[in-house]
């Protein structure tokens, strides 16, 4: 990594994926990289309680889909058809033997394996509307991992844009008629409180 | 960002560093280019009810220092000498009248403001242990703010090493008689909980 100006152009690229082309299998070691950048970044008094699932076949993908809801904003829309669903998952688990406390660990290792699947070429969404019971049971996870979320992959099939808040402030994303999925974002002004050096 | 090997680069670059150059003060608008790099990341249901206050002013820095307790694993550090402090600070909040429910946001944000600093060429941790009255009152932070955690900045003067767990599974790290500080990391193999793919 070069510079900042990279960096920011990974983050704008690492968008909420929900459609792609499904044919375009990912492999295990694809993901195993991934996690791996999520084992080497920050985690709280170092303790490293999350632990992962890692689902590549389309049998499993098939299984997984279902268990999922999709963009809950888009009404009219039940997540992706078949040909464009994702051809990867990784399940997220918090090891309570461990610690049931993880801090913000969940969400520096997703955005890791997030920006390591954009870095790669592929693209993803945090799905964290999962059906707990038939995934425990299907996947046989022992009631001591919490199920925290589902990063979905593949190769996206779709344009994710990035925009101002609308004059109403409406921070819901929403798609137009071409299928490009438009996401609002708050100003740079409205995140930052105040000045603090200015007071 | 060009691969996934100049990504990786920079995750491990991103260490938690505790120790800093302290006269090598950051400006605001560096702080301000890390934040619009969360801005730009995913937010559960696009909700970004995430908010920031940025201090860099070492009249500001030095008030919000003994606020934050340092590396609990080091018993026989109270946190760096004057001199070795961070030189920026960001208070990461949540607008509770947005919505309690952050989910993943903070991991995400903090994780995308922390890899910016490292490929501006600073470097920072992250600080749960805050004492919130303190400086609730200090800031004048609104009680619908949430005081989730402090990323802690500055120019980075120690050495940080990953390494493997040793054989007795103690995860906590350690400072040696030079100085470095040692981390040590579970192995792939035991955080990738099984290989779903051949059960």
């Amino acid at each position: 990594m070069d510079s900042l100006k990279n960096l920011e152009q990974l983050i704008v690229k690492n968008r909420s994926y929900r459609r792609f082309y499904e044919s375009e299998r990912i492999s295990e070691e694809n993901l195993k990289s991934w996690v791996n950048l999520a084992r080497q970044s920050a985690s709280a008094r170092n303790m490293q309680t999350l632990k992962y699932m890692l689902l590549t076949q389309e049998s499993d993908c098939d299984k997984m889909f279902p268990l999922l809801s999709w963009a809950g904003y888009l009404e009219d829309w039940q997540g992706a058809e078949k040909g464009e669903r994702p051809s990867a998952y990784i399940v997220v688990l918090n090891d309570n033997s461990l610690s049931e406390q993880y801090f913000s660990d969940d969400g520096i290792a997703s955005q890791s394996i997030l920006l390591g699947a954009t870095s790669s070429g592929y693209g993803g969404c945090i799905v964290v509307a999962v059906k707990h019971k038939p995934l425990r049971e299907w996947l046989k996870i022992p009631q001591e991992y919490k199920i925290i979320q589902v990063i979905a992959l593949g190769k996206p099939k779709e344009q994710v844009v990035l925009e101002a808040l609308p004059q109403n402030g409406d921070y819901k994303y929403w798609r137009d008629s071409e299928g490009v999925h438009h996401v609002p974002k708050r100003s740079l002004d409205e995140i930052i409180l105040n000045n603090v050096n200015s007071r």
